[in-house]
């Protein structure tokens, strides 16, 4: 145990290194009635969680991105950064405050650490800015992916982010058994 | 240090999970005279070491494919596999098999699990066939990338497994300082 302990030490210490730092682009369900996150954005953050960081949580850090797409509703591009579950009981609970909500509780359950804010504009272009700003060891998208049969790529998205973004692109689609009846919905 | 001796204890027993299986695939450098593996797949597989698994080496198993290009010359659709540096000694020493001896003796020095394999055919469609085969729980692909400048986009294999392959994907770009003179090299 005398050995164990000291295995133990020694892992430690390797863990003070500068953590892995992730960053998982989320968005909201475009399905009428479904809770906020999207079944890609939830797949590909649980994927994220349980394959990649596994036990190892203080190995990787989470950076949790919300692109408001711009002219819908007048929202101001601020960049509050929500880190914990607390950081949201002040806070307008607007749609896109629910949805990191959601995410920054699921990493405060396992105990990664995590920051969380919200830009507005198109969705590709955003995130690959994002990532020339804060420099992420990794991005994480979800995409719908495709259907067996179908021709059309629907991910243009993550199409973009992986020819773009400046550092390497994780894509994650949707398990088969998840997507609605229609394809374009997620 | 009893207490710490028994986290140490049930971090033991969360390891004995399964694996996450990572299928990297790799090719030989296209540049004159360099060593064999290409410098945009060498880069992908150093990041997911370094970023990814990290000192976590019981928790994945790495998955070594190299597709050796048809019509090159007759090499056999063999599937010898290769978990240790012991098991290139007795064999043909063939520059694909070079090539794996490479990544095969890295995963022995880290003491991560592996094992590694040729197949022959276009690489693309070989690749999202053994992803379909094999089941890895994600595909590294490394890729030549966008040069600023460049309006065309060179990692037709990676963009062709984004779309195609039945398991997250992920893509990892050379370094800016990394890319040859002739961006069509690696």
């Amino acid at each position: 145990d005398l050995f164990k302990c000291q295995i133990f030490r020694e892992e430690e210490e390797e863990m003070e290194r500068e953590p892995t730092r992730v960053m998982v682009a989320v968005n909201e369900s475009t399905i009428k009635g479904k809770p906020h996150p999207s079944i890609s954005s939830k797949r590909a953050f649980e994927w994220t969680l349980e394959k990649m960081i596994r036990s190892n949580t203080s190995d990787f850090k989470i950076l949790l991105l919300h692109v408001h797409v711009v002219d819908e509703d007048g929202f101001d591009e601020v960049d509050s950064i929500y880190a914990s579950p607390d950081d949201f009981k002040e806070s307008n609970k607007s749609k896109g405050l629910h949805l990191l909500e959601f995410f920054v509780k699921k990493c405060h359950e396992i105990g990664v650490s995590c920051e969380a804010w919200i830009k507005k504009g198109d969705p590709k272009d955003v995130i690959c800015q994002e990532v020339s700003r804060v420099r992420p060891d990794l991005l994480v998208l979800g995409s719908r992916g495709l259907g067996r049969f179908q021709k059309v790529f629907v991910g243009t998205v993550s199409g973009f982010c992986v020819k773009h973004a400046e550092c390497p692109v994780l894509t994650i689609k949707r398990n088969a058994d998840e997507t609605p009846s229609d394809l374009a919905d997620d």
